[in-house]
C-alpha cells in the first residue's frame, strides 16, 4: 500500500443513506462553521475559529441604543443600558463551549439538521458580569419558577415563528456561574457571536448561552418557548416528550497527527515516535480524570494537563510509536464523576449530545 | 398556501444525484466556512465572518522567529524578518475576496470538493506593504519569467505532496497591486487567515492570495506547482489542459429579505414595499456598472453605491413591492467592461468561477 494508493483509493465505507447528505444540510454547513481541528493546539481558540451555530439571521444591534429589559414577575423590573451593565464588576473566564448537535452526523439514522462531525467546539475568554446579582437586585417574586432569556434573532422552525429563547430555574441561576458577556478574547463581541450582549452558561451545551440578549423575564410558570420545549430535548422517537439537554457530556478530541489529504482529510504520518496532543472536557465544571489514546483495540493513558479554569478544556499528550500501515486512532476521556465516552454513538432522535470517541484515519509509512 | 404549508412542505426540487452530497464534501463544509449572507450588510465583513478555505492544516508560525526568504534568480537574494517587513511603508485597503470555487454546488454535475453555494466571499481591510518594490530591490535576473509564492501549509492532493504555492508573472506583479499583509481589520492576522504574513492579490480569486508565506522564488521557467498547473484551471473535461483561473468574474448577492426558516433558509416576507440591499463586485478593479433585481422574469435596476476602494464591493439597493405568494428573487450585475452574470451556471469541470445569479426563495403573506 503506497501513499498514492491510500490517498487516491481510500477504503470506502459502505455507501449507505447515512453517507448521503441533503442540500439543506450542506447549506447549513456552509453557513455555520466548526473549528479546524488543528486549532485545538491553542488553549484559547483564535477568534473566528470558534464554532458558530446561528439558528436565524444575525441581528445587528447598536451598542449605543441597546437596552436589556428585565420584566415579568420581578419586584424591581428595570431596563439597563450596555454602559450600565459594563460598569458592573467584571470577570474574564475561559469557557469551553460545545454545540448540543456536535457529532450528529455520527448518529444513525441521522436527523436532518446541521451535520456536525467533531468540530462544533471552542474555548474563548469571555468577559462579562455575573448574572446572579442582577437577578437578585430585580427581586423575583416568591412565585417565580424560571427566568427566560430572549434574543433578538427571529425566525421559523417547524413553521413556528419565534425569537430564540431559553430559560433557567432560579436554582440553576444560583448554581451555574452565568455571565452577561460583552467581550470575547479581549475584543468586543462580534455581530455573529451575539453583540452587544449575550449570556454564557459555563459547562452547558451552547444553546443555553443566548446571543443578542434583549429580554430577561421572571416567569411564574415554566417557560414554553420553542427552543426549550420543542427542540434541544433527548428523545428516543417522535412520541417521546424527552428530557432537556443541559450540561455537556465528557468528551475528548485529538489534533489529527501528520499531514492531511485535502479532500478526504485522511492523514499521512511518518513511522516512529509521534507526539499526539488534544483536548478533553466535561460539563458543569466536572474535571477530566483520564484520557486514553487508542490504536485499534490497544489503549494507553495520556498525560493530562488541567485547563486554565474550571470550565476550560484540559490538554492531553501521549507519544505513539507509529508502525507502518493503516490505523484508526481514537481518544476517550473519563471525568471525575466516572462518566466515560462511549465507543459508539448513543441513539438520540435529533442527534444531540453524541460524545462517542473521535476516529482519525491515518496511513503510516 | 399558509406559512405552515410553505415551511413544512417546501416545493421539492427533483431529488437528483446533484442533491446528494458526500461525507467528504460535508467534512470540508464543516471545516471551512462562508459568510452568513446577512453579514453582507457590513461594508467590511466582521472578522470571523469572512469566508475561509484552507487546503491543508493551519500551520502555526511564530512572529518573532518568522522570516521570508527571497531566493532563486535574484541579483540580491535576501531574507526579511517580520519586523523588517512591517517597518516598510504600509497601506490599508479594502479588498473583496471570493473563492474560485464559490458556486460550485450550482454546477451540474458537481465536482466533489468544497460544496460552496453563494457564501464564499468577504471584504476585509488588509494592512500591508506593496510587494513590487521588494521584488525590485531583490532584482530579478533578466531571464526571470515568474515569481512563485510558497506557503507553510503542506499536504496531499491527488496523492501529490506539496506546499501550497502559486506564481505570478513579473508583468502581473507590476500591474496588480499585490500586498504583503500582516493585519486584517486592524488586528494582527489570525492563524487561520495566514499569520504572520500572507499576500493579497486584489481583484483575483482567493487562491492567488497565498497564506503563511515563507518563500518568494524568482524562476526562469514557468512555475509547475500543483496548485498552479493541476488545479485552479478552467476545464471542459478531464483531457482539457485548461486555462488558468485568475481575475474574479462580475457577481452580485442580495441580503435575503424577511426572516428565515431554520432548516431550509427559505424566507418569509411581509407584503408591501420591501427594501432589498446587497453587494456587487468584479475582478481586476473593474467597476460595477449596473445591478438589476429580478422577480420571476421582471427585472428592475437598483441604485448602486460605489465601494470604498477600487477592489471593494459596491452596495446596491432597490425597493420591491412584494405581493403575496411564492417568488424566486434574483440579482444580476454588469461591470464596466460589459460583462454580465449569466442566469444559469456556465459549465466547468471543477465548478470554478461560477458567477450565475443568486436565487432566493421567498414566501410573501
Amino acid at each position: 500500500m503506497s501513499i498514492r494508493d491510500t490517498f487516491t483509493n481510500p477504503k470506502k465505507r459502505p455507501h449507505t443513506e447515512d453517507d448521503r447528505f441533503s442540500r439543506e444540510e450542506v447549506r447549513l454547513a456552509n453557513r455555520n462553521h466548526g473549528a479546524m481541528l488543528e486549532l485545538l493546539k491553542f488553549d484559547v481558540t483564535p477568534t473566528g475559529g470558534h464554532y458558530l451555530l446561528n439558528h436565524f439571521d444575525v441581528p445587528v444591534l447598536e451598542a449605543g441604543t441597546y437596552s436589556l429589559e428585565l420584566k415579568g414577575a420581578f419586584a424591581n423590573p428595570t431596563s439597563l443600558s450596555l454602559a450600565e451593565i459594563m460598569a458592573r464588576p467584571d470577570v474574564t473566564i475561559p469557557v469551553t463551549m460545545e454545540c448540543a448537535g456536535n457529532g450528529r452526523a455520527g448518529v444513525h439514522p441521522r436527523s436532518c439538521s446541521m451535520p456536525w462531525m467533531y468540530e462544533a467546539v471552542g474555548t474563548s475568554a469571555w468577559t462579562g458580569t455575573p448574572l446572579k446579582p442582577i437577578i437578585e437586585e430585580a427581586a423575583p417574586l416568591a412565585e417565580v419558577v424560571e427566568i427566560s432569556f430572549i434574543g433578538a434573532d427571529f425566525g421559523f422552525d417547524k413553521a413556528t415563528p419565534h425569537y430564540f429563547g431559553r430559560a433557567l430555574t432560579l436554582k440553576q441561576i444560583a448554581e451555574l456561574d452565568v455571565l452577561l458577556v460583552w467581550a470575547m478574547n479581549d475584543q468586543p463581541l462580534l455581530p455573529q457571536h451575539g453583540a452587544p450582549l449575550r449570556i454564557i452558561v459555563p459547562g452547558w451545551y451552547g444553546m443555553a448561552s443566548v446571543k443578542w440578549l434583549t429580554e430577561i423575564e421572571a416567569l411564574t410558570e415554566p417557560y414554553q418557548g420553542f427552543q426549550q420545549v420543542e427542540t434541544y430535548r433527548l428523545r428516543n422517537d417522535e412520541d417521546d416528550p424527552g428530557r432537556p439537554v443541559g450540561p455537556i457530556r465528557v468528551k475528548s478530541l485529538m489534533v489529527p497527527p501528520g499531514v492531511p489529504d485535502w479532500l478526504t482529510r485522511r492523514r499521512h504520518v511518518e513511522s516512529g515516535p509521534v507526539e499526539i496532543t488534544g483536548r478533553a472536557w466535561s460539563g458543569d465544571g466536572v474535571p477530566v480524570a483520564k484520557v486514553e489514546f487508542g490504536v485499534g483495540d490497544n489503549w494507553i493513558e495520556a498525560d493530562v494537563t488541567p485547563g486554565s479554569g474550571p470550565f476550560a478544556w484540559s490538554g492531553w499528550r501521549v507519544i505513539w510509536d507509529a508502525e507502518p500501515g493503516e490505523h484508526i486512532l481514537r481518544c476517550r476521556a473519563t471525568d471525575a464523576d466516572g462518566q466515560v465516552q462511549p465507543i459508539d454513538a448513543v441513539w438520540d432522535l435529533s442527534g444531540f449530545a453524541n460524545n462517542a470517541v473521535q476516529e482519525v484515519e491515518v496511513f503510516v509509512s
